[in-house]
């Protein structure tokens, strides 16, 4: 049984218990903080809880997209810097300084490209889920000491302390409110990756019967 | 500086300056112990000493080999068990119940088999170094939160509390002692993994010129 704050906004709340989880576990767990530079890999559902989350915890937060339209969008979540993932030039500036990196990206990618930016015994979390194996040069790991690491939702007890520290923050979701009616449309459209960030079925509209 | 004590045989101190160095020091940063089950993976110079440390640190320690015939040395050099690593059902007998593996393997193999073994929050650290980027089931960090990480060497500090450590346990490398005109032939048995498990060369050998 989890209790929810009567001060958050329903609909945002639901995606908590499992993008919001998803996120917040590592963050938590790899001591995210204060002083600390961390970067959000990707903005989608799991990314812009990402950015919300590590900025909460007060650390520096850098996201990378390969999208320029979204480096606005990035900076409203929490994000303090925004990389352009696919310019090698801006991504070197970055070499061997961050302590953690949340990797959100469900598709292919070179994540030995992310892991070279970490600095000594830094992490970087893989929470997307790519189909295919991925490709690390064991260089990228050997020096620095660096590590690779993966992390799966979080328990109920976890879940819990992640919906205290959302009221305590006022952290909800973005999302869009839609009919049940519309569900395939919105199957469709995020398969397009086209929701800021998260679609919430408002169950009232299932008395609406067509 | 380094302080070699008196009481280890030289020729077997020299590889310890390398391979020594390289497996204690990942075996020593992930706290390896007394109650934890440790695998090293790969029996050559780099394992024969990861065996001996592991052993020495007093975890419960298990060999993972695709060669039948090192099951007797691995025993020699320290370990509990000897897992024959091409083996998928004696494989999956060990799944999720290991706190750390070290794997030394150089060339190509499926790193995410080892991974499987880990328990939860469990590490592997590469300290072999295969050319070609090693591919990941991402699902084999995801589940458990396992962490994939590398190790290179060890710094100077390190080093000498390693050699005092070997001081303390009478811990050496297996060598064999060559004179240096057999530095080719020595080469070319190196290539073939025909060393048990370090040639050390007789440098007093250079005097007698042919």
């Amino acid at each position: 049984m989890l209790r929810i704050s009567d001060t958050l906004d329903l609909p945002g709340v639901a995606p908590l218990l499992c993008a919001g989880i998803t996120t917040y576990s590592p963050l938590h767990h790899w001591r995210v903080g204060p002083g600390q530079k961390v970067g959000i890999a990707g903005l989608g559902g799991l990314g812009h809880m990402g950015i919300k989350f590590s900025h909460a915890f007060g650390a520096h937060t850098v996201l990378f997209t390969t999208s320029p339209s979204k480096v606005i969008d990035g900076k409203r979540l929490g994000a303090d810097e925004v990389m352009i993932a696919k310019n090698p030039g801006e991504m070197a500036v970055h070499a061997n300084s961050f302590d953690f990196i949340l990797d959100t990206i469900a598709g292919p990618h070179e994540v030995s490209r992310y892991l070279d930016l970490l600095k000594r015994d830094g992490t970087l979390t893989q929470v997307g889920a790519p189909e295919k194996p991925m490709a690390v040069e064991i260089f990228s790991l050997i020096f620095k000491r660096r590590n690779f690491a993966g992390s799966l939702i979080g328990g109920v007890k976890e879940t819990q302390e992640m919906l205290d520290f959302c009221a305590e923050h006022q952290i909800i979701a973005d999302v869009e409110i839609i009919p049940i009616q519309k569900i395939n449309e919105a199957y469709e459209r995020m398969l397009r990756s086209d929701v800021k960030y998260r679609f919430s079925i408002d169950m009232s509209s299932l008395s609406h019967a067509a």
